[in-house]
């Protein structure tokens, strides 16, 4: 028997309880991890609220994080016991067409699921109390001590690299980096507007820093963000509600008639319009990167497109977890990326419902979980 | 006095008239060409019916031709009497934002404007009948023996190359041409959708066999243009009338998914919609080639942009006339490029209504007007 202490959410938006949880040895293609680092990201709040979605209860929550290879399952080749790890979300098989494609990271087999709460071998969990199976959370629930992911859902990093500072490199830190350097692609000396500056946000603004923008225009509801995005390399702040016309006409005089990239972190469709509309004709890119409500429509008039202004999207900054994150740990390690201005709060395991009420309250933007605290 | 033939449209929808016009010399950075061969476009068509537009009347309408250098105003370096050489409704000042820009061809100063019936240079029309102005039409007005042009809307082409058929490059058999060559840059092996099987729908196949395409989906309303269209390298069809569900869900069953690239060619707010949705999640590109009506909206659920599918336009093909259009008569003279197809009529200037009957009546992809005869 294989028992742990783990996080487990017994209903919606109810406090977090710590109890033990048998944890199941890892199948064909997946491997049990030793978690010592995680935090707390958005979906997992939005998803334990379960306000709209399916409810899948009691359930492990949790999908950034560090750990340790403990054990593998049949037919696993690339890891072994003792490698350093971040878990994903999403995976990367290595077999789809996705795959295979050098321009897409939406792998077949091992897309986010968030509706599954179980493991795809055999459709069942690996978590149990006393026989009563707990779900499973995207693949990962790594609020746990012990937990199993598929081996496509597991990238191998630097074994030096610091665990309780990459694990923010799993999930929403990864998808604003990635959504910059990948998908918008400023050049050296461009004008760069980012759209939402919550943890996603200022990673694109932290891409835009890297790529050597000379302008970052943050834009936020929130004027109290703009101290805080300095750090970030944003240079400008944009309140729309400060504004009597729409912010892409405030944009558009900033500049001299558009950004060159603009990248969208708040899902919110209003805010999408405008991300868009607020690149240069010619040559303006923008990317969206936040996650609309279902009703959504994103609307504007084509001569906006005829125009030459391109409109992307990203899912995980187009990083593919196992070939590329390995790569982005680098960039921390070789001092490119900075993680430490991200990481605002820390708390032991025992008192995870902190990171939650930090996070609800606006007030941190990584809280980082030690495990064995 | 250089008075010579020009072609006049003295009222909206009138057939045009022969009649004698005098043509000014060239002033400051202008050239004044004599028109061997022009073809007529859809774009002389609509603004001759002036049906929305501010009507400008008498014009002379022309704009896709070939020609030889007459003689060059002040200022003009680059190009010199006897100069074979193609007039672009749009221009390449080298100047500006745009043209210093390797991802534009919008010119600042250049632009096309079809509002404006005069030259820049003094805001006046180099074309008279006794003292009364003709206007110019999108700076190029080549219904006419000679014409005026501005230095940065003409290209210099290699004198070998044939001016009754590279006349045609002049508009839009380089924009469906540039649209999938530089634009959308289907790979070899890969599957792209083209929506309109006109003349620019039929360049933009072109480009899609000229880059390896291995399917090439045509999409029209008209199956009579299916057989044609093989020539030009489609090898399926689909006309949205024949289904009982949008053509985008058509197409994403005929290929695992959808397609590679698409390119929209009508301008049609739907197929503008259809051609964006019916690309693959992960790495599908839409462009946009047509141009829309004042009040449409483009409108999708931002999810599909999330999913990793890009949202691009164009505009002649993203070719910057001065710089590009001479290799894309090279790509001719190697046999890279096929026109011969596109020409399906000739007349003779004192039969240019014709063009217009052929055009109107759907007959012609390409007529060629023969100046001399």
């Amino acid at each position: 028997m294989h028992i742990h202490y783990s996080c487990l959410a017994w209903e919606a938006g109810k406090p977090l309880v710590i109890e033990e949880v048998e944890v199941a040895p890892p199948q064909a293609m997946e491997v049990r991890l030793k978690i010592l680092f995680t935090s707390l990201c958005h979906t997992d709040v939005y998803f334990w609220e379960a306000k709209g979605q399916t409810p899948l209860f009691p359930r492990i929550f949790g999908h950034e994080a560090g750990g340790i290879v403990e054990s593998v399952g049949e037919g696993v080749t690339d890891l072994e016991p003792g490698d350093h790890v971040l878990p994903v979300f999403t995976g990367e098989c290595k077999e789809c067409r996705h795959c295979k494609s050098e321009e897409s990271n939406m792998c077949d087999l091992l897309r986010i699921n968030t509706d599954r709460g179980v493991m795809l071998n055999d459709g069942k969990s690996r978590f149990s109390i006393n026989g009563q199976p707990i779900y499973h959370f995207v693949g990962t629930s790594t609020f746990s001590e012990y937990t199993v992911v598929h081996v496509g859902c597991v990238a191998k990093i630097n074994p030096a690299a610091p665990l309780d500072k990459v694990c923010v490199l799993s999930c929403g830190i990864s998808t604003g980096l990635g959504a910059t350097l990948n998908v918008a692609k400023p050049g050296k000396g461009s004008t760069v507007a980012i759209f939402g500056l919550g943890a996603v946000g200022l990673a694109a603004a932290e891409g835009a820093r890297m790529a050597g923008a000379s302008r970052i225009i943050g834009v936020d509801l929130n004027s109290k963000r703009f101290n805080e995005a300095k750090k970030f390399g944003v240079t400008e702040f944009v309140n729309p509600k400060d504004h009597g016309k729409p912010v892409q006409e405030v944009i558009a005089e900033m500049t001299g008639g558009g950004v060159d990239r603009s990248v969208e972190c708040t899902g919110n469709i209003n805010a999408m319009i405008s991300a868009y509309e607020c690149v240069h004709d010619g040559w303006g890119v923008a990317v969206l990167v936040g996650v609309p409500n279902k009703d959504d429509a994103f609307k504007t008039h084509p001569m906006n497109v005829l125009n030459e202004k391109t409109l992307k999207g990203t899912f995980f900054g187009n990083y593919k977890p196992r070939s590329d994150l390995p790569l982005v740990v680098e960039k921390y390690m070789n001092k490119e990326l900075q993680l430490e201005k991200f990481i605002t709060h820390e708390v032991p395991f025992s008192e995870i419902n902190k990171a939650f009420d930090y996070m609800l309250r606006g007030d941190s933007l990584r809280c980082v979980i030690r495990m064995d605290a």
